[in-house]
């Protein structure tokens, strides 16, 4: 067990920010030791919160020479524990919160700097207050930092025509484990001076440096949107239509979100204002956007004409086209209050995986003959981003099913969705990341080369260890 | 000076190979020993040409053992002599041409696994044969490999809509310095589990680890696509005109390219076959392509409208929009034959770089007034990939003007044009990479810091530095 700090160390960081940006004990602390899903509950001996980078280098220059660990910690809505420090009271937090600045906005160039601290949601109004579109978009957008979402490298309900976070990264500025600040803010799109350094930190969780801003990418704001939901009998309809959709519309095509019947019924029941607008029940459902920033684009009567050819071939079911913002917007609250409603239903069990595209009918199938199989008190809610083949493949406790039975089913339903999932060529993490939830099963599954090019660059990026240390590696 | 190698060692190689796989004297070796601008000539003591990734993991292990260096080399396009082993004779050549197959091909998950050693053209019509666009587009794609591709992070002329190489890829088999095999070829639009590794190998230039085959991401072959060549009389003209062509046409403004008045003069004397469509001359002249995968995208509609309308706020002088295939291919040939008309012209200085898009007017100017001023005997060529804030600033020699004379000014220019990029946020290797030509400029311009780091991620992935040794890092 690694010892708490020594007083010296304490006192030198409280000086660093000064009075009123350190916190060491009351109960404001919780924040910054339990995670979003309460998983775990840390102890820290200080959480330090610095407001410029300068500040964030002398923090961890006198970490390094003291061998302190740090725990970067953004929104704190991680699914996977990886902004809470363990429970040994030797770990400190560094919350990014009050490096918060919009540093430039550049509209010809489509690009702006923000620093680590920004919500997404300040991210995204700075670029709209220009006519552009900062295009990241998940469900905690409100409170998650840029500092988390690259540190996660986070997905959400748009990957499909923007990518992840790593693909709208044009550069960082990282305070490094010894305190040295790399600054790599560049904001092109062509640079081939050297190796790509900036990859290796998204994604990284902290555990290799400290992001405290980033060079971002920006899109035209949408100037013509057309939202639709769909019913099908099963996902490999739901594949044929993405397949036809992807041909007519191209990047337009924005999101191709999938839902399971019960995710429907259960957010209709539990969330208020919340309306299924299909007349016939469907095995399956489908929120379809596509975007364009040509408000000429024509989107609605090219997907309507989509859907009528679809419909004519038996590819889908029923479908509703939005013709209000309005209709719109519930289309996308019946999506986006699906995590809630499983709250609200009782205890569930999640898994964030991948696989290819084309494999998401057989992820379905392989993966509801494991809950039959082995979870008899669950009910399947696998639902989730179909484009780019990433499903919340997601179990919830039937009505009146002993909730310690269904819990202790969980760690050999995984080991069994995660052996299904390797099999298919998949990923046992696809948006959430890694934390500390799944480092042994990391561990175990990754390529073991792979595993080992990991472990060398902690090593070589991090040599004393202090960066978030039991985080994404063990 | 390194020691040739030892004569075991060579034959140890050899026997992996097997005989008709390997070179070790006579004219052939010269294809492998001068890069294709023939500005070195080294010297090797062996070419293996390895048909496996097993024998390709031999090959390391062999060297690996006995401190041998390798030079991995495909195609043989680079500009800065990256695939060229120094002239000590202590380099061999490791050839991947012959790991040529394509692996797999997922039209429904638009992926396809190719070795490294295919030609680009080649990976293109395997996507081709399934209606997908495999979408990197260069010069040399004839020659050009995949691996190369990647060891470079080959750029082109879709960057604006597809993104740079790195922006293709799922994932990557890397051999590493060791021998042992990185298997990171999955298909997977979204992957969190731990460092994105293989971002590291992409753009490395063979210096930490040998690529021997690659998952990439393919899109709907274009259905519809309009071209148009049109006549500005500033570059801030083209910028107003990128402006609103992305903001009308998005991600479907798959070309924008920029052309002096004298790239078209050069291109139409020196080039069977080549004409200007244009009536009026202009100052500068730019190539524009929109494309998509909806054969009712009406692309050329769009297209005349906003360049009619880009007429009428005289954002542009002249336009001409092709009507035929063989029109678009003529435009096209126009802009591609630049460089070949160059040679042509006589002797050149070249600079591959970049700026924020939003700075080009402002690179232009000042690189224009550097070249007036440190080369009195040059005219200025500066043309290219506008949309992604990539320009080829060249300098051709005046008819007339003494070789020697002109040439001996290059350097002074270079670092005068380097310290400018410098100055603007720039990029002094946009697309072309540092390979030997730029190791010096770029271990003199690059953040110490980032520098450092690159330095650290060297050594810990290739201890013995065997692996192409004298290439990016010096």
């Amino acid at each position: 067990m690694p010892r708490p700090p020594e007083p010296r160390t304490l006192a030198d960081l409280k000086a660093v920010v000064g009075d009123g940006a350190w916190l060491d004990s009351g109960d404001d602390l919780t924040a910054f030791t339990t995670d979003f899903r309460r998983l775990y509950h840390g102890a820290t001996p200080l959480v330090v919160l610095p407001r410029s980078v300068d500040e964030v280098a002398q923090i961890m220059r006198i970490c390094s020479r003291d061998e302190l660990a740090v725990v970067p910690h953004g929104g704190n809505t991680s699914y996977c524990g990886a902004a809470t420090p363990d429970e040994s009271g030797s770990q400190i937090v560094l919350s990014m919160r009050r490096l918060n600045r919009i540093r430039h906005l550049d509209a010809d160039n489509y690009s702006m700097i923000v620093e680590a601290g920004c919500t997404l949601a300040e991210a995204q109004a700075a670029a709209r207050t220009q006519a552009r579109l900062f295009p990241l978009s998940l469900g905690s957008e409100g409170t998650a930092q840029i500092g988390g979402n690259l540190s996660t490298n986070a997905g959400g309900t748009a990957v499909l025509r923007y990518g992840m976070m790593r693909d709208l990264v044009f550069g960082l500025e990282v305070v490094l484990a010894d305190g040295r600040v790399m600054s790599g803010l560049n904001s092109l799109r062509k640079d081939n001076t050297g190796y790509d350094v900036k990859s290796l930190f998204i994604g990284a969780e902290g555990t290799l440096g400290v992001i405290t801003a980033a060079s971002l990418k920006l899109y035209p704001q949408p100037a013509d949107t057309a939202t639709a939901l769909a019913g099908v009998d099963s996902p490999q309809r739901a594949l044929e239509l993405l397949a036809h959709l992807r041909g007519a519309a191209g990047e337009q095509l924005t999101t191709f979100e999938l839902m399971p019947r019960i995710a429907v019924e259960l957010t209709v029941r539990h969330i208020r204002a919340v309306a299924n607008p299909l007349d016939q029940g469907a095995a399956w459902y489908l929120l379809i956007e596509l975007t364009s920033p040509s408000p000429r684009a024509g989107l609605a009567t090219l997907l309507a004409d989509e859907l009528q050819e679809a419909a004519v071939r038996a590819t889908i079911k029923d479908a509703s086209i939005a013709t209000s913002l309005a209709q719109s917007q519930a289309m996308w609250k019946l999506r986006e209050s699906v995590p809630e409603a499983q709250r609200h239903h009782g205890a569930s069990l999640k898994h964030d995986i991948s696989v290819p595209v084309s494999i998401i009918p057989k992820l379905i199938e392989g993966g509801s003959e494991l809950v039959r199989r082995l979870v008899p008190e669950g009910e399947i809610v696998a639902y989730g981003h179909m484009g780019d083949g990433n499903l919340h493949f997601n179990v919830s406790q039937k009505p009146g099913a002993p909730a310690a039975a269904f819990l202790e089913r969980g760690a050999k339903l995984e080991a069994a969705m995660f052996d299904l999932v390797g099999g298919l060529g998949g990923s046992i993490s696809a948006e959430h990341g890694i934390g500390r939830l799944k480092a042994a099963q990391f561990a175990e599954r990754a390529d073991p080369v792979e595993l080992s090019v990991m472990r060398v660059l902690k090593r070589a990026l991090d040599p004393k260890g202090i960066l978030n240390p039991g985080k994404v590696l063990m």
